[in-house]
């Protein structure tokens, strides 16, 4: 789905998806239409001069924190940024006169600002001789977009169900032993998933059975500097000890059973994106309520036989009934190290 | 993994696709290493002239038995044939001598001859003037040759599992419907598969609790001329009115439990290919025997939460117990008619 300008280097494209990433960063308290917009500054040889994204309402834009980390720097350099630069004067100043005084030499944006108070920043950059690329990976800036607009809609959290399973749909074998069913491609592109949320949400179940560490990792199994919010839903007490106790993460416990007041406290804690990585149990009741915006299946070659079901009951009597979600994207996981490939599918649950 | 050669023309790769088809056609009787071949001859402008295949030992090779049914109409043709054209006179002439006398004026092959015995039907065809390209296809010709080495080498048919699955591995729902898990296109691609088999096996649970026709179609429903043979085994009776016992193909009931037997049976019947269309405990039977050589597997972009899992038990205990076949193939079937698209993963059980 990717849209790449034609003319921009594999520089700015690396950048481009650090902006998406900044732009995605947990933890930013966002209300109404306010955009969530990353940017990055490189210099002539393509690195990386500083970094900036949007922290909420009445604070710097995304271009004026990587303009003012960058100081003289900023000269001559590329600006990398997931929306169009705006050219107004809300509660901060207009981004492309910062542009411009900074003496930056090139824009490239993904989306336009279809805003038409903030518009007009093409013209004005390009007025003051600045080049301007518009349009890389506008697909994926548009998708980060609608996540934060759906949540806006609904006035709760969007929700990205996560799961892995194997081509029989176990997602854990007959002794409850679960690692590993997808391969480590997958398992890395989830971990790009949850960097992605600002919450990671499972039931006292899960932390039972499984006692996972939910936070975000690096391939060398480094924790990632900002986790998501870590919450445990369920009327079980959590046991001294589990793993989403330790210090590396916030964590929540949410004392309901109910999906629509799990959503509803996370909601009020500026929780924006949940990924729902719990039990077939959790995540029937999310689907059955109809509160999965986004299902993230990971189908792996595998055949167990028995084990664990990747879904639990969903009150589907017939086929007539079953649940046809919209496929939005495949993806062939290459498989790393001499691993089978895993095949992700992406799928919105609320067109089906 | 198409490899088609540079200098070909779509109608001689769809005659190629034809005569890779005529090559697979089922209830021919072979032995040994023989060759299944299907040939093709096209006129100047593409038509079709004529078609052979080779029938089994004793018989005509298939570029003689399309160019006896071409007569006159074969001279100024583009024969398009699996193998290259043999050049030793066996149990039968030469091919290369056949069609430089029937005034063939070009040859697309798909696999070069290995047999040193018949080799050297390129040199020999491109001296007396004949225009060859080779290795149209090879990769899905060699497969199609690999299957039948395959089934010699083992002295047993080879036995390829198809199953449709949703993502949460049903193959039925919770009150055993299971029409339609999967989309046309999938359908549609199934029914390919079964016209490349001999056999197509089931259980007696399967007659009677689905009561399938197992028969080849065509995208209007209409039976195939030539159809694969119907087995069922297992000790049940089969019902009378079972629509396994009607006149549109051959049946025969195994009245055994046991897949080493039915195979056995089978082979005793001339039968090369056997695709097993059977429920989850005759599939979980032949793979805990290691009986199945390949798996094509449809996953559609589907939950149902319930019902009938896609394979039985197969007596794994754990995560590091799973059956991890080795991935061959990962096609999207895109969806027809505003269906969703499912995807088709092929493996090799046999390499884990």
């Amino acid at each position: 789905m990717d849209s790449t300008a034609g003319s921009t280097s594999a520089a700015e494209q690396a950048a481009m998806r650090r902006a998406l990433a900044l732009a995605a960063t947990p933890g930013v308290p966002m209300v109404a239409d306010t955009r969530r917009v990353g940017c990055v500054l490189l210099d002539a040889e393509g690195r990386t001069v500083a970094e900036g994204h949007h922290r909420g309402p009445g604070t710097p834009h995304a271009e004026a924190a990587a303009l003012a980390r960058a100081g003289e720097a900023a000269r001559g350099a590329t600006a990398v940024v997931t929306l169009e630069p705006c050219h107004h004067t809300g509660r901060t100043g207009p981004c492309t006169e910062a542009l411009v005084a900074a003496g930056v030499r090139r824009v490239v944006f993904a989306e336009t600002d279809a805003n038409p108070v903030a518009a007009g920043g093409r013209a004005r950059l390009e007025a003051a001789g600045i080049e301007v690329e518009a349009g890389l990976l506008v697909d994926e800036a548009a998708a980060l977009a609608a996540v934060y607009r759906r949540a806006q809609q609904q006035q709760r959290p969007y929700v990205t169900w996560k799961l892995a399973a194997t081509l029989d749909g176990r997602s854990a074998a007959a002794d409850g032993t679960s690692r590993w069913i997808s391969g480590r491609a997958s398992r890395r592109d989830a971990h790009r998933l949850r960097a992605a949320c600002d919450t990671m949400l499972v039931g006292t179940g899960t932390v039972l059975e499984d006692d996972p560490r939910l936070t975000v990792r690096d391939e060398q199994d480094r924790p990632a500097p900002v986790q998501p919010l870590r919450a445990v839903m369920g009327l079980r007490d959590l046991p001294v000890g589990a793993r989403v106790l330790d210090d590396e993460a916030d964590t929540v416990h949410l004392r309901t059973r109910d999906p629509r007041s799990a959503l509803a406290e996370l909601w009020v804690r500026d929780r924006q994106r949940v990924l729902l990585e719990g039990g077939p149990t959790l995540a029937a009741a999310f689907l059955a309520d109809g509160l999965v915006d986004e299902i993230v299946c990971y189908v792996a070659p595998v055949l167990l036989g028995a084990g664990r079901a990747a879904v639990g009951d969903l009150g589907i009597p017939t086929i007539s009934r079953a649940l046809r979600p919209r496929v939005t994207d495949v993806t062939v996981l290459p498989g790393l190290d001499g691993e089978q490939p895993d095949v992700r599918l992406t799928l919105d649950p609320r067109e089906t």
